[in-house]
């Protein structure tokens, strides 16, 4: 799944007031604080993909959606920068207002950084909310503006005075995971991690992201609408672990559990106070990308260590029991697949009504029989006809749109189990497909089978396999401006690091992760084609130039192959294909009817290559 | 040509002392000065890539050369970090000493700053010479070691105090380039990078880098063998150009050129005392990576400002002129190469010898037939049989080995011309070729084409195409551990950027760069094989999907066809391969004699698909 929009629904808030009026407000109160350039974000102090409504101010001023986009407001103008993803959403959620849309992505838009240099005077005062505001976006606008001579504040939320029914922080219930099923204790994971605090001469080490404390202490939560990981810090120290949360939320087991683990509960809120108490000589590391600008300023006084995050690269490195857990659950999300594709083209044939938000709902019921679903890792994604151009569709009523039988339709979506997290995206025809779908879909097709039957060097970045798979498409003159893979938690967030596959990663990747590779087509208007699999890396060979790994195939899901032009491949290619869906209908039937196993039959019926 | 070791021949002073002797007189000055660690590297106040002599610390102290590496001295211990170019140097070289190899390449080697944290004492004391250290490397090591617990030295230079008969900085003289070769007026380029400062919001721009300053003010220099690039700092503001140099280098011409240009000369030590004298209001931008920790500090009173190396960006896009000419010169260099093999064959037909020496000294001579040439743009590689392998190999006498009609031989050479400089690598087979050397060398050459006939979006950066280049030899388990390309100056660096095609870069290709491309395959003890164009990046086409870029190639030298294995390509590389041959025949011809142009003819014969 391409990240998208957040799973939460409309943002209550902006009911009452109309953007004039909220812009309005803002800059009477601007004034007052002799602020020039208000920039606005809806980031949380976690620097968390998925936020709680509270943090969502950007979107609270502008009234656009999506998880891409700052506002800036100055006292005659007001832009929002956000990238292509969002462009179309942008346009439709700023019509009728003053703000104008900044086209992050096209190579001749200023940075919001730049352009403040360029429009206004040094002397200028530029203020953000520091407490949300995450240590790498603070020192970028800061290390840019202030020696250029702009007067900087991060201490005014000046939101918050004008927001006046802005919700509380969420309170929902923890849960927590076996270690049978996670293959690791807290106290392993504890001693691991102080290990390489040692190593490392670390003595503090703050858990910003909250996906790290998850990990650490083997729960998660239910702040979040499809989302698993609660607002929380934990701060581990050589002597003590420290988790600041809300203790309502850990209910009286995960007060046990934690306990008996040895671990410390503070409230959420007392984070900052704890910093502020470290004593001077700490050696502290606090990850800038995952903390906020505030909570740096809190432990400032601290020796504050510039080093990796390492309990990312921790987390990221599955263990057999969570590679096992993955393999099981993806049989079963690819049957729950097809389960669903048989009830659309049933249902359409039957002469009944296919929406893509009955869709939407179908798959997620195909998902919740499935044992130990929690829900949905994301918002699908049914993007049928031109809806899958948009990589941040998210259906909902206003948008609902009935499915036909023309035309070709983009489902990505996911389950969050017990077992592990899930994430697949597929391109199914409605009717008879054109050559251009054809085309478009067999080079991104091609693209796919190029990086899942890739070897590659130990050292190998999440970049260079980017170009891998982009290399067919780039031939014929296509691209998508979205990355091409990312990393997938064990039961927590569909995004997490520290591999990615884009051409900008320079992580390298490790035995064990587990990855998307999801390239796409996108012809706004028209349709969106994107196909994706989740798989896992593994030692392929050794020899006298080094290791080489592989990917090993996790995800089970018929690959369509009507809409596959056999021209457009080499042989290995259709051999791949062909296997692939061998090996799909091996996996899969064991667990359908024998109506739907004659459909996964049929589907997955070989491809000819060319003579 | 891959990075390598340094033009400049043997370090003189190094013939007195014994590495036993000088890390015993710097373990008595560190226990002195109450140092712990001493870290002593080859890098100069500019952080060039070519050093002078003077600045060769590492090389005096370990008597390993090399541009990679740096030694780190302890009470007890002693360590040289090389990467993997270096370890066969590193080894016979430290070979009877106490100095520990750490091959940094290796993935379980730590870091420098690791290894500290890891084996000594938080409170110990660090030292390294600020002033011959890169701000980014000082503060990689600071910001790891500081907050550790480590105190930092940075103000002692104790190798100098050691190093007896120390050489002093270099005196070589200037010469200026005339706009009509270059493109561009020194006026017009001041202008330009005035404009990017007014923009930008920058007071005063120090150009670190040598190779900038040349690019300003037009002019190259003789102080480092086979090197353009002089000693000099320039400090460029709204209202000032003033070129920090030793004033005699300049000449008369130079003194008066500079003048009417509106450029004041400064003599070369006092830019550090001109720093210092800035107002503390001025923001002052410096490249962390182009300009020495000593010279940070004496900036640091002023607002310093975080941007792009601006003027490197500047650099990279060649003009119209410089692209004419570098096609121009690499024809000339094309047909010098012919005549050097044809030399290189006939010899050894009429039983002659040629040794690895004899032939550098014959391509040099090849090239220096060519109007305009200056000097070898790097020391020659000719790696005979084994030597290929050794990917910094530089003949010299000691080294020299008689080549035979048997093996594979790798040349890698360039020339700095005034119409540009060059750079080109080739294998030829000097007798029959086992099946090995023929996969080995049609898998890179699969490479090589996979990337020079490429198309690929606006945006792709160096990484995702050195991925590109490498998907053959990986999918048959080779790998080479240097980057895939380089960008080259005119009649400046053979090294420069802002664009590398490497697994780490994210820098993006932009139009009218010039590149390298030279994926290789290293065989320790056996053979070596790379092959290596320049290309020009130049508009493919545009379309709903955007800008699409590809390569020009720029290089017209054969590539031999004995070693082609055909069943390793496709009829698409096949194409390419036979089209580029025929070119060079085309373009070439006109250069040769009829011996020559026969060879070059039969050397250029069409390739015959497999069926």
């Amino acid at each position: 799944m391409r990240k998208i929009t957040c799973g939460e629904g409309e943002v209550r808030a902006t009911s009452g007031m109309q953007v004039a009026e909220k812009l309005s407000s803002l800059r009477t109160l601007m004034a007052e604080n002799d602020v020039d350039v208000l920039i606005v974000s809806n980031s949380d102090p976690h620097n968390n993909e998925y936020v709680a409504e509270r943090w969502r101010c950007r979107q609270w001023v502008s009234h656009m959606k999506g998880s891409s986009g700052v506002v800036l407001i100055t006292a005659n103008w007001c832009g929002l920068w956000t990238d292509s993803r969002y462009y179309e959403t942008a346009i439709l959620a700023l019509k009728g207002t003053e703000i104008e849309l900044m086209r992050s992505s096209d190579m001749d838009t200023p940075k919001i950084e730049e352009w403040i240099k360029k429009e206004l005077p040094d002397g200028s005062t530029v203020a953000f909310n520091g407490a949300d505001t995450s240590v790498t976006q603070a020192e970028a606008w800061m290390g840019s503006l202030q020696p250029a001579g702009f007067k900087m504040r991060t201490d005014l939320d000046l939101i918050d005075r004008v927001w006046k029914d802005r919700p509380q922080p969420p309170c929902g219930k923890f849960y927590f995971v076996d270690e049978v099923i996670i293959g690791e204790s807290v106290e392993s994971k504890i001693s691991r991690v102080r290990e390489e605090m040692r190593s490392r001469k670390i003595d503090a080490h703050l858990l910003g992201r909250t996906d790290e404390s998850c990990w650490l202490l083997n729960f998660r939560g239910t702040d979040i609408a499809n989302n698993p990981t609660p607002y929380c810090f934990t701060l581990v120290t050589l002597d003590r672990v420290v988790l600041f949360v809300d203790s309502e939320k850990l209910g009286d087991d995960g007060r046990e559990r934690l306990a008996a683990a040895g671990v410390e509960v503070c409230d959420y809120t007392e984070v900052e106070n704890e910093l502020r108490a470290l004593d001077a000589s700490t050696r502290l590391l606090l990850i800038p990308n995952h903390a906020s600008h505030a909570l740096k300023q809190a432990g400032n006084h601290c020796a504050i260590v510039k080093d990796r995050a390492f309990v990312t690269d921790l987390k990221g490195v599955k263990n057999p029991t969570e590679v096992a857990n993955f393999k099981r659950i993806l049989v079963e999300d690819g049957a729950a697949m097809v389960r669903f594709y048989c009830w659309i083209y049933e249902t359409l044939r039957n002469g009944g009504e296919v929406t893509e938000l009955s869709a939407s709902r179908k798959l997620e019921a195909c998902r919740a029989e499935i044992e130990g679903f929690r829900h949905v890792s994301f918002e699908s994604i049914m993007g049928y006809g031109p809806d899958g151009a948009l990589n941040h569709y998210s259906v909902d009523e206003s948008s609902d749109k009935p499915v036909h039988q023309e035309g070709l339709f983009l489902i990505d979506s996911g389950g969050n189990f017990v077992l592990g997290t899930t994430d697949t995206t597929r391109v199914i025809p409605m009717g008879e497909s054109t050559d251009l779908q054809k085309a478009d879909y067999t080079l991104v097709l091609r693209g796919f089978i190029d990086l899942i039957s890739l070897k590659f060097a130990e050292g190998a970045t999440g970049a260079q396999l980017d170009g891998v798979c982009r290399q067919a498409m780039w031939l014929h003159g296509r691209n998508f401006k979205h990355g091409t893979g990312h990393g997938v938690g064990f039961g927590l967030e569909v995004h997490e690091g520290p591999q990615n596959i884009s051409g900008t990663c320079k992580e390298i990747m490790k035995l064990g992760q587990i990855s998307t590779i999801e390239p796409g087509c996108y012809r706004p208007g028209q349709w969106g084609i994107r196909i994706e699999n989740m798989v896992h890396t593994v030692l392929s060979s050794e020899n006298e130039f080094g290791r080489f790994f592989e990917f090993e195939n996790l995800t089970f899901c018929p690959i369509n192959v009507d809409l596959v032009e056999p021209s457009l491949l080499n042989a290995e290619h259709i051999a791949w294909l062909n296997a692939y869906n061998a090996e799909v209908v091996e996996k899969l039937s064991p667990l359908l009817d024998d109506a739907q196993q004659a459909w996964l039959k049929n589907e997955c019926r070989p491809v000819e290559p060319v003579a």
